[in-house]
């Protein structure tokens, strides 16, 4: 550890922040998959925007590294210590502002976890626009830095269009604060657009104005069978430019839900080579979905209950691809036009792949999205975690859809981005953050 | 001008797409109010991304500043040469791709009119989500850089919103191009985003992948009257909360109603302190607002001609302002929890002002969009331009809704964004363009 380093830090923050003891460190250490573990050389815990800009102050002047860490729920080593960088958890700054009415919007502090959000709006009728299954852990912060996706992408976007304004502070401590929230405010580079999505090398989030968006009570959920994956995909783009604002549109296939049926000991209620699952609020949508084009087969459900059962056959994928070994899973997009090729591609290359491997594909449909699972290959080969991504770029697609590129994904950054938008991200970087205190060992190579 | 320049300029692009002579340059060195007016070292017209990377390289070869045009309908003084610099003009770029139905994107480039765009899509049941009244002249290009507003505003956002990939050309002639167009492709820094707004000054936009909206045929509007603005902001806010999806959310002033219907010779047909003009395509939505909260009263129109009778009362307040004199006009937005009290406040202002003058108010209500008219002060005099502007940021407003900056509000940027905000911008300016070649006079101070 950098001499003085720590005392600087006591400074900043006052000593009981500033955690250098072993087992005190030890959570903020290692993701919650326990596939990233690093050694800090100390766990900064400010409590306010200013000890925020004077750890950063500290750290730059001791050229020491810095690691932003929200509610450390990513998936691609983006907030732990890999190389003893400075742990500095945003997750004392927690603040919940008034909720404003009119505009739909509130402030939040970047501790908040996006489940104190959601209670903290629902009374007013609001949701934020992102939701996920970490929402108890995740931070708004942590959401906004790696730009977080999530089940309701196709209705409402990214984390990136869910903020209306935020609070950083750059590597030297200076405050960078936009949090006016206005909707039409063009005076120049969309800074705030920047940040989201930097995952830490920018500046460090403090607060940030969320969009807000009406809370969905009562919905439709259906499973939708299909001939083949394109009929599948010209359903979903049919229903999106007729307006139906689907809630939630998740492609699953056939192998795929005989694994889940087996794993579940419950059979699908649709069984087709395709089968979409569908989600809407608005009523007169139903009529649309029930008469669309090449469906074979439809189960719907508008009841709590058989709503979750239908959605079991979904989320159930996970679990039952865990039960027949360790998978390689890989989170990518594809153009639309791109997914049924892709999806017989890859199956084609796991099918050759040595030794012998199961492959479970599902994903979010309107977006291409798709969830890449292989079984077979030991866990530490990434031959074929190789493999897949390149096949990806070959037909246009991004090697992370919505996990970012944290320190996990940075060797295969060059697939999908060209040498001058790595030189043009590096100019950005060493712009703004000079010393290179920011979280210098994720996202750039 | 300098020497040798125009020699490259014709290697670049041929000597019949370099303009030097007065006639042929004048229609490119003024923009279409007359109020901006320079004199272009030249005029380069390339006809590929490949011409505009080798006239960029030349310029940049020579230090000579570059002014991109597309339509050349800015209104604050951003597309022309103020200072001597070359114009190059995109309007050749004009190619338009396929549509993608799937996708629902279009790959069109940077110098085809939004009406052209428009009229490409439309047979596919799509639109443009920004639309504006200089669509015949205003290239996408240029709506991109310049971060377009307009009048779909309300229910799809600004141009940033509708572009889901890009070409640009660096100051230094690199090609930085994303133009898959992907959904959902989180691999580092949003420099398409970043790109979008940027006014020029970062990039040479060649070419945009539109992500568009379905094409809304049939639509009602109302005029809703309200005892005062802060009735009227509280109704559009409760329609956004409940779902409704507004296509238009108008709103307009008592004394304005009454100069308007002056104007046109025909009252209208609702009279209250502050009227809101909605509009909707979903016809359950009529219900909702028939039922609005404080409406004191309505009058509806579902048929094309009686709509545009309505619509005749907010589109006239421009040319009924006209004909008062010659306005100083403000594109400001307001938080709308101050739009009330800042409507009384600027009132109060212009009534103090001498000589005696006349202040017209309407705007874009969900927004907090105000169009501030003044009539009475000298054009050249803009002491009340600068007091109003101090009011809106004092109020936690913009000084450019979606106008952006040019080289006209260079002189109140710091109203709206704060020193380290300006300092971040130039840091990235510098980073991208280092030998500032690239619209040097616009934005930043």
């Amino acid at each position: 550890v950098i001499s003085g380093l720590v005392d600087d830090l006591r400074s900043a923050v006052g000593a009981d922040q500033v955690l250098v003891d072993a087992d005190l460190r030890a959570g903020y250490e290692v993701d919650w998959t326990g596939r990233f573990r690093g050694r800090a050389a100390a766990v900064v815990r400010p409590g306010t925007t200013a000890e925020v800009a004077a750890v950063l102050r500290a750290c730059a002047g001791h050229g020491a590294a810095v690691v932003p860490q929200g509610g450390n729920t990513g998936l691609v080593g983006g907030s732990v210590p890999l190389a003893g960088e400075v742990v500095l958890s945003l997750r004392r700054l927690g603040g919940l502002g008034e909720v404003d009415p009119l505009a739909g919007a509130v402030t939040v502090g970047a501790g908040a976890t996006l489940a104190a959000v959601q209670a903290h709006v629902a009374p007013g009728g609001l949701a934020v626009g992102v939701d996920l299954s970490a929402r108890d852990s995740a931070t708004i912060g942590g959401m906004v830095a790696t730009n977080a996706g999530g089940l309701a992408f196709v209705r409402h976007g990214p984390m990136r269009a869910q903020v209306a304004g935020l609070e950083a502070v750059l590597g030297d401590g200076r405050v960078l604060s936009h949090l006016g929230g206005l909707a039409k405010d063009n005076t120049g580079y969309d800074l705030v657009g920047l940040l989201c999505g930097s995952e830490g090398t920018l500046g460090v989030i403090t607060a940030v104005r969320l969009r807000l968006v009406p809370l969905v009570g009562e919905r439709t959920a259906a499973l939708v069978g299909f001939a083949d994956v394109g009929a599948a995909m010209g359903a979903v783009a049919g229903l999106r430019r007729a307006g139906v604002a689907l809630e939630a549109a998740e492609l699953m296939l056939e192998d795929g839900l005989a694994v889940v049926a087996e794993h579940l000991g419950v059979p699908s209620p649709v069984t087709a080579p395709a089968v979409l699952l569908l989600e809407w609020a608005d009523p007169r949508s139903t009529e649309a979905v029930a008469s669309l084009d090449g469906a074979t087969a439809v189960a719907v459900a508008d009841e709590p209950a058989p709503r979750a059962r239908l959605w079991r056959h979904r989320e159930a994928h996970t679990e039952a691809v865990n039960a027949l070994g360790v998978p390689h899973k890989l989170d990518v997009t594809l153009p639309l036009t791109a997914v049924p090729r892709f999806v017989d591609e890859v199956r084609a290359l796991v099918a050759e792949a040595s030794p012998p491997s199961t492959c479970v594909l599902f994903g979010h449909a309107a977006d291409g999205n798709l969830h890449v699972n292989v079984v077979g290959p030991p866990p530490e080969d990434d031959t074929m975690d190789d493999a897949v991504l390149r096949l990806v770029a070959e037909r246009g697609g991004s090697i992370s859809s919505e996990h970012g590129i944290g320190s996990a994904k940075r060797r295969w950054l060059h697939l999908s981005r060209s040498p001058t938008e790595v030189a043009a991200m590096r100019a950005i970087k060493e712009a703004l953050d000079p010393v290179g205190v920011l979280n210098p060992n994720v996202l750039l190579p």
